[in-house]
């Protein structure tokens, strides 16, 4: 029993100064925790009570699909990481220190290394796979800005989970299994999740997919299609429109240079368009210019994770922005940020505002990596910049008149885009990442050597999978999603008790009368919070069972006269008033769900 | 049930290269634990189980005396431990890091500040106290020597308390109670202990005592009396001889300086004495010199925290030698080194081989530091270097011809030495320190200012209390107590499992009854480990039960043609046979301590 007099609970009336979000605030108003530096919590018991369920059902389903459980330090050495690449990939969001002898350790952002070379010391053989381990962990990440208290922090308590096979069916198989095990798992923490599509970004591999909890707190942007399809949004491809053949291609509109006076931006490029060509569209049916065909060029400077760059030129839609988190999807590890004049005195040949193919050399200019929308296919017609203050191609194929290095995943996706899958269009939403499950293939295994011996005594390199779920951001996710502008409202298989007794005035019959409830509930295996503070106000009490926000309490007060007691439901806010005989036998059912 | 066929668990049959005692062979060798860098271990299956068995006994004795658990990170700022001073004084044994602002941060050596500064965070009146607060949590310390497996490691999960009373009969009260929680806590994880009266070091503090385990693979050394005294070595305190009063020292022989020719060690000055004043030794009845009387002269360099020096010289009785343990401890944090033929050059009015109070110089150098050994008293007559070559001083007195700065408790501690508390002669043990109680007083609250209001509304520093058990080194100790030349053989209620199934042989009868078995233990709530393995012989099978060391087997093999399943006791070696439908009933009485 947790007796409110004698523990460790303060409550606050205050939101904290640096608090935004609902579960922020309530978490530590409520006194579940606080915050040690930015981005670091300390857990105190109230807090502590859940996060012990979150992490047993997290171990239950782990363990339901044959998971075992370990435990890595969170003080790693340098060199596997190093091996792995990982330890420059993660720049400055590593924690790194040194230790007395100047060696260099980290603090684990993840343990894909060190489970990798644990199964390479301990198997050999397939007949020794497969196997799935986990491990409930501190993790370390050093976030530029830790925010939103328990949503993103620089430390967190994570279920990194990683699967080892023979072969790729095998992995398919595991992967498989963690899947409907994060599908459980969600379920019973009371989350909604949805599996989206992801970017595998800089963890290598190929399948990828997010347990994406919808929520406007969310950090993330994804899509769902009322057909079914979802991804998060770094991970959405982009349907190319059909390509021309090569006849096709040839049949076209030669291109040609046009003065284009004062179209400067990619409005007023359009409207003159429609004024001096009209009826020449090339993608819509009365011929009409949109701002589709003025292929946009950006220009970025490339850091790669060594310290070194190189520019970056993008072709896109001109009715699309690029979108930052899908360009930093799409080129990490490197990191792209916009070029400055700096970077264009240095590059000459990268005339700030009126790149266009023609004008930009590309082919000549070899060390210029040049990308461009998916929708910029073969036969695909543009209007660009030539290279020039008002002047412009038109008529500009691609396949034809020009080609890029690749395409690139970098424009905005927007409500109504049609989903790659033709399961319709696509709408956006915020959601928070719950969890993320990674085909991570041979790159680890080939990087740290784990291979075993197949069946014909062969030796074979292992597939791997990786399986996380953010155990400490799921509580705050809970919080986020279960609450009211009183408090917390706890689901029941994670409160911090099942009961949360109050008792109100001075009468001393009234305490003892509490207590024994409080006991009889205890006997009968609930876990109860008890308010047994004598010079506290029915007032405070009440605001603080609220804000605590166990999903059952009783009240013993002044109707215990009359032969009464409350049953207050905290979600529904529904008081029922009992007699003291029966209040064990009800709250014990209403607990058990029965 | 684990199944071995297909469990995360390797045995080896040679022992680690780098394991010098039994505890980290053996855990090795069954596959507990693996190291991951030098003092850092991750724990596989077997290991975690055990670990969080240890786990659940200390957190059942903490909550069983009122102790909240709550957690802290590992990763914590700089600014509160630089307030307490422990930044600085904690030297190189603190893993130090810098974030991406630049900003410093450590790893928790303990947690005295953040849970200082928590309390102060809540709390502001005596009404609050007193409460006891615990972790169970990731300890960090860059121990310059890591070794012996999981006895001295640079990560290790330690339960650090901490108590918060606003008196000193409230901390009396709060110690008392975690020095029981002690007794039961390594009752229960049958650990052998030895209540040590401790040096409180580093951690400042006043009444400080050690749990020590006597083991002869113990870093400590302790010492213990018949008439009950036990200290940790560097805790014990030397019986001062009485001192005499003015008159008597008076009375002594004036000093006087002779030639000593030839005597350059406490040996040879020894001898000569006794050939040049036969029976005028002061402490013998008859008048024998002994190298007692010989004060002998040591010179060290002292290293305070911040970087300064400064010398510091010891006069001891020419019978002991220095412990370097004790010294270590009577000068923490500063560190001494012995004086380098450098350093006498810089202090020249130290001359090496000669050195005693009279050619000193001490008084007329303030910037030297001289003590000396408790048993130098006022009276105590001594023969010492006279500052130079083949010159003695002889009778000289303490308190009339020299004194010190003060005592230091720096002499080795000998078998027979006479207990402080004049309860007989002590015996000199090895041990290793399995939990530490203190009482921290006031140090850290006034550092942090954690201040209440007392029943007048006077503000008054809190006093608290720190108190650790090394929870992954009970496991090691436990390791080394429990075991023999085959393996580990684990005390039942920390066993990995409580029984372990071995099928041998190749007869799928054998194999169906043993999973039958094994099912029907695991349905009476039984933890099994189950050797299912199809193609290991039995011999194998055999080695690794023993090697794994739970405490009760069940072989089915052979016999069970002839009706009979074996159960064997680990520790005792006794096979009995029972028929397979009596093995069930056995085996649960059994382990049930019935």
């Amino acid at each position: 029993m947790i007796r409110l007099s004698s523990s460790f609970i303060r409550t606050l009336r205050e939101d904290p100064a640096d608090a935004e979000v609902a579960s922020h605030k309530l978490l530590v108003r409520a006194g579940y925790i606080r915050r040690s530096a930015a981005g670091v919590y300390t857990w105190l018991p109230l807090g502590l009570k859940v996060l012990r369920k979150v992490e047993q059902i997290v171990r239950e389903e782990q363990d339901a699909i044959g998971g075992q459980e370990v435990l890595f330090s969170a003080l790693q050495p340098r060199e596997p990481y190093e091996a792995t690449g990982r330890w420059e990939d993660y720049g400055p969001n590593l924690f790194r220190l040194q230790d007395r002898k100047q060696d260099d350790y980290l603090l684990a952002p993840t343990h894909e290394e060190m489970f990798t070379l644990t199964v390479k010391d301990l198997f050999s053989s397939y007949k020794d796979l497969p196997t799935m381990l986990y491990q409930i962990q501190a993790k370390y990440r050093d976030e530029a800005r830790p925010r939103a208290g328990l949503l993103r922090t620089r430390e967190f308590l994570m279920k990194d989970a990683y699967s080892f096979d023979v072969d790729d069916e095998g992995l398919d198989a595991s992967y498989e299994k963690q899947r409907l095990a994060y599908q459980r798992t969600f379920e019973r923490l009371g989350l909604p999740t949805v599996i989206c599509r992801a970017d595998a970004g800089a963890m290598g591999g190929s399948r990828s997919e997010e347990f994406l909890h919808p929520t406007p707190v969310g950090e993330d942007t994804f899509v769902v299609s009322d057909g079914g399809y979802a991804a998060n949004v770094e991970a959405v491809t982009t349907p190319a429109p059909p390509a021309l053949d090569e006849a096709a291609i040839a049949a076209l509109p030669a291109m040609h240079v046009e003065d284009t006076p004062g179209a400067s931006t990619i409005a007023k490029l359009t409207d003159f368009s429609n004024q001096a060509f009209p009826g020449k569209g090339p993608t819509t049916d009365s011929g009409e210019w949109t701002r589709y065909e003025m292929l946009k060029h950006l220009v970025y400077l490339l850091t790669h994770p060594d310290g070194s760059t190189e520019p970056l030129v993008i072709a896109l839609p001109g009715d699309r922005e690029v979108d930052a988190k899908r360009l930093e999807a799409a080129v990490a590890p490197a990191i792209a940020s916009p070029f400055t004049d700096e970077d264009f005195s240095a590059h000459p040949v990268l005339k700030k505002g009126y790149i266009g193919p023609e004008g930009l050399g590309l082919e000549a200019e070899a060390g210029i990596c040049y990308l461009v929308d998916p929708r910029v296919v073969p036969g695909s017609s543009w209007v660009a910049g030539a290279g020039e203050k008002d002047k412009h191609v038109y008529d500009l194929v691609y396949g034809r008149d020009f080609t890029a290095d690749g395409t690139i995943e970098a424009a905005e996706v927007r409500d109504g885009d049609p989903a790659p899958d033709g399961s319709g269009p696509m709408r956006l939403t915020r959601g928070m990442e719950m969890g993320h499950i990674f085909q991570l293939g041979r790159t680890y295994a080939e990087a740290l050597g784990l291979k075993v011996l197949d069946e014909n005594g062969k030796s074979v390199v292992v597939t791997m999978g990786s399986y996380g779920i953010g155990v400490t951001r799921a509580i705050a996710a809970v919080a986020e999603l279960c609450h009211d502008e009183k408090g917390l409202c706890w689901p029941r298989q994670l409160a911090p008790a099942d009961v949360h007794i109050v008792a109100t005035g001075k009468d001393p019959a009234i305490f003892a009368e509490a207590e024994r409830i409080a006991g009889a509930l205890e006997a009968r295996g609930l876990e109860v919070l008890y308010d047994d503070r004598p010079k506290v106000s029915p007032g405070v009490k009440f605001k603080d069972s609220e804000l605590l926000g166990v999903p059952t309490s009783v009240v013993v007060g002044r109707g215990l006269a009359t032969g009464v007691v409350e049953v207050r439901d905290r979600a529904g806010g529904e008081i029922r008033e009992v007699s003291p005989e029966e209040v064990v036998d009800a709250v014990t059912a209403e607990v058990r769900g029965a």
